[in-house]
């Protein structure tokens, strides 16, 4: 895996010398992961002029679930009685190696952390490295899609275990925690973000916080998990209909947010703008109404972070590449009734590759629980 | 609950006038809890010239485990289309109320997002509001300290019970999960911080984050976790001997750090050096020959979040006031061997009201289990 490493450090390294800087810090975790092969809490990657050096407060642990630290890296550990930044510490190293200019995430340093690098290097130029990581993120390889698609199959594992069992009368927040266990017991490093479980009026609300309320007959139920696998984040959600016999109005409406979803899903494709994506899905609902409560956005991509570009929106910029994984995931909420949100995640494949990868199998009929 | 949240503001509003502000900016979220009652997801707080302001991007929701808004609070949702970041749209607000500075949390707010504040009101000037808000947040009143007391009650009940379940052959991340959920079933909103078991060569180790190691006859198993309630979160860590009969090293241990633990508790007294405290811990894990691996923290603060001010270090500044609830957390791990924490939730009392009031009640005897 070293190499897929040092390969990832090789193409930044490059995109910063286009940039004029000879240097470049890289602190927000997930892209100290992506290019190091963990984070360890705190560490931040300094990609200096002969070496690449990842700094950090204590040594780091060995923990596969989060992910193998890259062996060819040096890494260097702060004294513990320094109570240091790694980061002021790697501007520091940076500016003695007689590096002129350092790129910085400006996304993501505060105000204050900002003002200490500049402070303890006052002969480097901080420059902004914008986001030059989370770009190179967004085309995954097919080791980081074998993540997601074990992910995916943990969450339909763990979605298709608790619909075998009773469901009137338990709480979201237990029925959330009870698939957070399941994810686990099934292999995940934990759920990919926090699971929600929206009932009754509840249903259909994008990332719903479970409450206390409990599962009653004639409620929609809609559920929404993802698990993370070696770091790596996919997202399921489906919409189920407790009790015998739904409702004429239940009915209608989850057929039109399947349609809608199917629409976003048929739409991916290499070259295809991520706006029109969006709104493959969102003139199905828009056509029937609903047009003026809707989330901004109908999908994401995913990856080491639940919410990654590309963002599927109507003022998205750009198009979709091949290997991109993404949700598809639109949704209606009735206020005071519930609704129903379907969401995958699919990978975009060229149609000779037999057009979209679906990582998330669990069946979309619409099923009575 | 609505006079507390204005007179929590009219004090941060004096402390800017003073340091020269006519208007102040609040972004970290566990800041615009403290001082509106409730912080809907990305919502920012506005000390205005006339009045305060909430800006969100979607109306906030009645979630009574999250908080309760101040009612007297006006609210200004953004437009969804806007895609805005509030903080951005107060910067407006207050440039076009007619203020000519702002104070902002520049400890929080990143670069980028500080840069956008100063594009969209260039004739504000924009100052640091530094840690005021976190330093309002230390002395607790007695409504946070009884949350605080609760969410101790819900931990230890949630110790109490796992210690009645047969634990050899479980896993840490199994024990820290059904911890959580055993939590969430007494009430807590959920864990105050990630649950941390640690059995055998892990038990000890500060934060250690539960692996798939099972408990074996003979391990020290040492846990740590918290309630979450109301916002406020409390900690509890205690260690055990799996089997009947400790091992002498173990009990050596044991009362090595319990009697360090018991140093830094009877030393908590208002006006008294945090350093002093820590030390008072601290030398005695030191006159062992414990010295040098010990984390630079023998405790900390804790609220609305896990981790606030006072800090318990050598290097600590200031000194303890009455009604600040602190964690005191000795530990020593043996790399290879494993090691002892025990970690206490105490509210600083003055000697006339009985001295320090012990928060997590769950004992501290060697325990075989």
């Amino acid at each position: 895996m070293s190499e897929v490493y040092a390969a990832r450090r090789a193409r930044l390294r490059e995109r910063c010398h286009a940039g004029g800087s000879a240097a470049a810090l890289v602190t927000r975790p997930a892209n100290v992961r992506y290019l190091a092969g963990a984070s360890p809490c705190g560490a931040v990657l300094l990609l200096a002029r002969h070496e690449d050096i990842l700094l950090c407060q204590s040594p780091p642990e060995d923990r596969p679930h989060e992910g193998r630290l890259d062996e060819a890296l040096r890494v260097q550990v702060l004294s513990p009685s320094s109570g240091g930044d790694p980061a002021v510490a790697a501007a520091g190293l940076a500016q003695s190696q007689g590096a002129d200019s350092l790129a910085v995430e400006e996304h993501h340093l505060t105000v204050a952390r900002h003002r200490a690098l500049a402070s303890v290097a006052p002969r480097l130029r901080l420059t902004d490295l914008g986001n030059a990581v989370e770009q190179l993120r967004v085309v995954k390889d097919e080791e980081e899609i074998s993540l997601l698609r074990i992910g995916a199959e943990i969450a339909d594992q763990a979605l298709g275990e608790l619909l075998e069992s009773i469901l009137v009368g338990r709480t979201e927040r237990h029925l959330a925690l009870e698939l957070e266990r399941r994810l686990v017991d099934h292999g995940a490093d934990g759920p990919a973000f926090p699971t929600s479980v929206a009932t009754g009026p509840n249903a259909g609300r994008r990332g719903h916080r479970p409450t206390d309320r409990r599962v009653e007959e004639g409620d929609f139920l809609s559920v929404c998990l993802g698990a993370s696998y070696r770091g790596y984040r996919c997202e399921l959600g489906r919409t189920f209909v407790i009790g015998t016999s739904p409702a004429d109005w239940q009915i209608q409406l989850y057929d039109l947010v399947f349609t809608a979803q199917r629409a976003g899903r048929e739409a991916l494709a290499p070259g295809v703008a991520c706006r029109d994506v969006d709104r493959a899905a969102r003139q199905v609902l828009e056509a029937a109404g609903f047009g003026e409560h809707l989330h901004p956005l109908t999908g994401h991509g995913v990856g080491l972070e639940n919410d990654e570009d590309p963002q599927l929106s109507p003022s998205a910029m750009g198009k979709l590449d091949a290997c991109v994984p993404v949700t598809i995931e639109p949704g209606v909420h009735i206020p005071g009734r519930g609704g129903v949100r379907i969401d995958d995640t699919l990978v975009v494949r060229p149609e000779a590759d037999g057009g979209p990868e679906l990582l998330t199998i669990t069946t979309k009929e619409l099923l009575a629980l």
